[in-house]
C-alpha cells in the first residue's frame, strides 16, 4: 500500500483511526527517513493529544518492533522474563532481583537504559564496575545469555531503531509524557526481547514519569494490554516513589547498596521489593518455590555468585562485587542537617532526584558524562524521627561550586513535622490481563 | 527574555497562553533557524488543535509581520488600500479592481501569491503578459506605486520571511487549514504593506478552502479582528464560491476577461464583484463617489489607461491589453456537453478548478510550471437552460493525454434537473469591526 505522510497526520489530526498498513508504512518511512523528523512530529503532537485506540497501539508497537532485529532464542528452554520500571529514584532494584531470578532457573535477557533526568539507570549503576560492558552484540548477548541464563545489556543499535529516533525527537519537542507514545516506546523494546513472561514496575509519586495514581493504572493497564496482545504474559505491580528506594541515590552507592541485598542485608524496602518482583517473576515463569525459594538463593549466596558470573563474562572485575568499597568515591563530603526535633514526614524522590543529577550523578543532557561517585546518602527516611542537628543526608561530590547551587534546594526536600505520618503500603496494586 | 522551543510547545499542547515575548522570541528563532522545523511543525499541530486567542493571535501576527522589512510610505499622501481574497476558481477580480480604484484616486501595493491546489494566482494571471515583472525590489515597488499609485507585485524574499517558512512547512505536515495559522500568514502579508485599509474577499462554497458559511465568517471575524487591532480599516464580505466566477478558467483566458471588464463588458457576475469591492474600496480610502464613479472611471477608459500605464512600468508588452487575441491560447481543444435537457443545478468550482490545475493552468507542487494558455471556458452556468448536446464547456489544453484523464471527471462538475434552481446573491454578507 502506498500513502503520504500528509494524508495521515491529517488523519489523526482529525481524530480518526490510522489502519495497521497506514502505521506499518509510516513507521518504516520514517526510519528509512522518508517520512521527515517535522511530519513524524505533527504527528507525535497529533497522538499526544488525539490518541491511539487499542487496535492502532498494538499496530504502532508492533511496527516500531519490526522496525530492526527481533531477538529470538528458540534454543532457550527456560522460560524467559524481564523486568521493567517506569524509573524512580534509588531504584537499583533490577541489579539484585535478576542474577536471584536467573539463579532460580530463569531466563533474563535484560535491555536496560540509561539515566535521563532526574531518575537513574541500571547501565550506569553497572558501568561503575572497571571493565563491565553493557554495549554487547547480538551474538555476545546470546552466547552470556546461553551460559548464564542472565546478561545485562544496553539497547544495540540494530534493536527498534524506530524508536531511537523517535524518542529523541519526542524529546526535542514535548511529545515525552504521552501514555500511547510511553506505551508503545517501552512495549516495543520488550516485545523484541522474546520474552514469555514480562514484569512493569509503574512508579507512582513525586519521583515517577506522573505523580497521579491514576495515570500511573492507565499506563499500566495500556502496557499490561500490548503485552498480553502480543502473547506475552504481562503484570504491572504500581508501587509508589515518593521517596528514594533504599538510602542510596547515585551509581556506585546503588551498587552497593544492591549487593549488600544479595550478601543478606539491604534495606527493609529494596528487599521488600527485589522479593515481590521475584515473586511474580517465577510465577510468570512457571517456576515454582515462590518467596522461600528466593529467600534460600541468596541465603545459599547463588544469587550473588550469578551476578559475579556475568560480571565477568561481560568482562567486569568481580573484586569489586566481593569488596564494594573498592567503588568510586567522590573526594568531598558535605551533610545536611535536621533544623528541628520531629518525624520526617516528606522526603521527596524527585527533589533528591534532581539534586543528584545535577552533582554529576545522572544527566540533564543525553551527551553528558556521568560521574560514577557522586551520591547522596539518606540518613532520614519518612516516618524516622530526628533531632535538631542530626544529619538528614550525606553527599558525595566532585565540584564544590555544583554542590553549594544545590544546598538550598537539597535542604528542602525534607519536610519534618511534630507527629509520625501515615506509612502507605510500597506496593499500591497488581494489574494483570484480567484487569486490563 | 529566553525561552526554549520545548517549554513554550509545553505549554501550548497543555492548552495554555503564549505571552507576546514568548511568540515574538519563538518566531525570531524559527526565522533564523534556531528553532528547528520539527519544533515548529509540533507548534503547529499545537495550534491547530488547541487553538489561539485573540492577544495571541495579535502577537503571532506582529511577530510574523516584524520577521522581516515592514514598507512604509509616509510620502505617499493618498489612502492606501489592498484587497485579498481566500482564492477561488476564476477568481480574477484584482485585475479590473485595482487599477480601476488605483484610477479613481486610491493608492493600491498590491501584493499577491500564486496559484496552489485548485485555485489560481493573480500573479500567474499577470505573467501571460509578455515580458511583465512581478519581481520587483522594494526600490521600484515604491516608484511605480509613487508614479502611478497601483503596483502588482508578488512577495519579495525580505517581506514577512517566517511566513514563506512556515506556510512551506504547514502544507508539508497537514497544518494548513486553521483559522488562526491562516488568519495570521494573511494578515501578517497585508500589514506589512502600510495600509490604511484593507477589503477582504472571504469565500465560502464547493470551490473555497471550507464549503460552509460558518467557517467562513469565523475566518473573517478573525481577520477583521486582527486588522483593526493593528490599526487598518478592515472589512470583509463573504462571497459565494460554488461555481467559477465569470466564464473563464485559466490564467490567459481570466486576463482576456478581466480586460473586458475594463472596456465596459464582461460577465455580470464578474462586474458586480469588481463594483461591490471597488465601493467598499473607496469608502476604506475615505474617497467619495461610489458606484457612480467606478462606472464613470471604466467609461471614459482611465481604469483600463491605469492597468496599461503599470504594465509598461513593470516590463510588459501593452499591445496584449490592447488586442487580448494575441495572448497564449493552447493548441489543442475539446468541448464537454449536456447529456440531457435542463437547467444547470450545479457547476462545481471544486472540480472545474482542480481539472484545469491538472490540465496545467495551475500548480499541484509548488515546482510546477503553469501552461498559459491552457483554460477552460465554462458555457453553462447554474440556472441557465441547456439542450442535450449543446456545449458545457470548451476546453483549451496542450497535453491530450492529460485531457483525456481529465474528461469523465470534468463532465461530473454539472448537474442538470428538470427545474431552474433558486439563484443565491453572490455577496452573503459584510463583517466589520462592529461585528467582529
Amino acid at each position: 500500500m502506498s500513502f503520504t505522510a500528509v494524508e495521515l497526520i491529517e488523519i489523526k489530526r482529525d481524530r480518526g483511526i490510522l489502519s495497521p498498513d497506514a502505521i506499518d508504512w509510516l513507521i518504516q518511512a520514517y526510519t528509512e527517513g522518508s517520512v521527515t523528523d517535522y511530519q513524524m512530529s505533527a504527528m507525535a503532537m497529533a497522538i499526544f493529544l488525539n490518541g491511539l485506540d487499542g487496535d492502532e497501539l498494538a499496530a504502532w508497537t508492533s511496527a516500531m518492533l519490526h522496525s530492526g532485529e527481533v531477538l529470538e532464542f528458540a534454543e532457550i528452554s527456560a522460560p524467559k522474563v524481564d523486568k521493567h520500571s517506569t524509573g524512580g529514584v534509588g531504584d537499583k532494584i533490577s541489579i539484585p532481583l535478576q542474577p536471584l531470578v536467573a539463579a532460580c532457573g530463569v531466563a533474563v535477557p535484560m535491555i536496560s537504559g540509561r539515566g535521563l533526568g532526574h531518575t537513574g539507570g541500571t547501565l550506569d549503576k553497572l558501568e561503575t564496575i572497571p571493565g563491565f560492558t553493557t554495549g554487547l552484540d547480538p551474538q555476545r548477548f546470546r552466547e552470556v545469555l546461553i551460559a548464564h541464563g542472565l546478561v545485562l545489556a544496553g539497547q544495540s543499535d540494530t534493536l527498534v531503531p524506530a524508536d531511537r529516533k523517535l524518542y529523541a525527537l519526542r524529546d526535542a519537542t514535548a511529545t515525552v509524557p504521552s501514555i500511547p507514545l510511553i506505551s508503545s516506546s517501552i512495549m516495543s523494546k520488550k516485545l523484541a526481547e522474546d520474552l514469555d513472561g514480562l514484569l512493569l514496575d509503574v512508579k507512582t509519586g513525586s519521583g515517577a514519569f506522573k505523580r497521579d495514581l491514576e495515570t500511573a493504572r492507565e499506563l499500566a493497564r495500556t502496557m499490561v494490554g500490548i503485552g498480553t496482545m502480543n502473547g506475552v504474559h504481562t503484570v504491572a505491580l504500581i508501587t509508589r516513589m515518593d521517596q528514594p528506594l533504599g538510602r542510596e541515590v547515585g551509581n556506585a552507592n546503588e551498587l552497593r547498596e544492591s549487593i549488600e541485598v544479595l550478601n543478606g542485608g539491604g534495606p527493609e524496602d529494596i528487599l521488600e521489593l527485589t522479593l515481590a518482583f521475584g515473586e511474580v517473576m517465577l510465577e510468570l515463569a512457571g517456576v515454582g518455590g515462590g518467596r522461600d525459594r528466593l529467600l534460600e538463593t541468596i541465603a545459599t549466596g547463588a544469587a550473588l555468585q550469578k551476578l559475579v558470573d556475568v560480571v565477568v563474562a561481560q568482562g567486569g572485575d568481580p573484586s569489586v562485587i566481593h569488596d564494594p568499597s573498592l567503588l568510586a568515591v567522590a573526594p568531598s563530603e558535605a551533610v545536611i542537617e535536621a533544623d528541628r526535633d520531629g518525624y520526617v514526614d516528606q522526603c521527596d524522590a524527585l527533589i533528591i532526584g534532581i539534586v543528584a543529577t545535577r552533582l554529576g550523578a545522572g544527566r540533564e543532557r543525553k551527551e553528558d558524562v556521568v560521574d560514577p561517585g557522586v551520591g547522596i546518602t539518606v540518613d532520614a527516611k519518612i516516618g524516622e524521627k530526628v533531632q535538631k542537628g542530626q544529619p538528614l543526608a550525606q553527599i558525595r561530590f566532585s565540584d564544590p561550586a555544583r554542590w553549594e547551587a544545590q544546598r538550598e534546594m537539597l535542604a528542602k526536600a525534607w519536610v519534618i513535622e511534630d507527629t509520625a505520618p501515615l506509612i502507605e503500603d510500597l506496593i499500591v496494586e497488581r494489574i494483570d490481563a484480567s484487569a486490563s
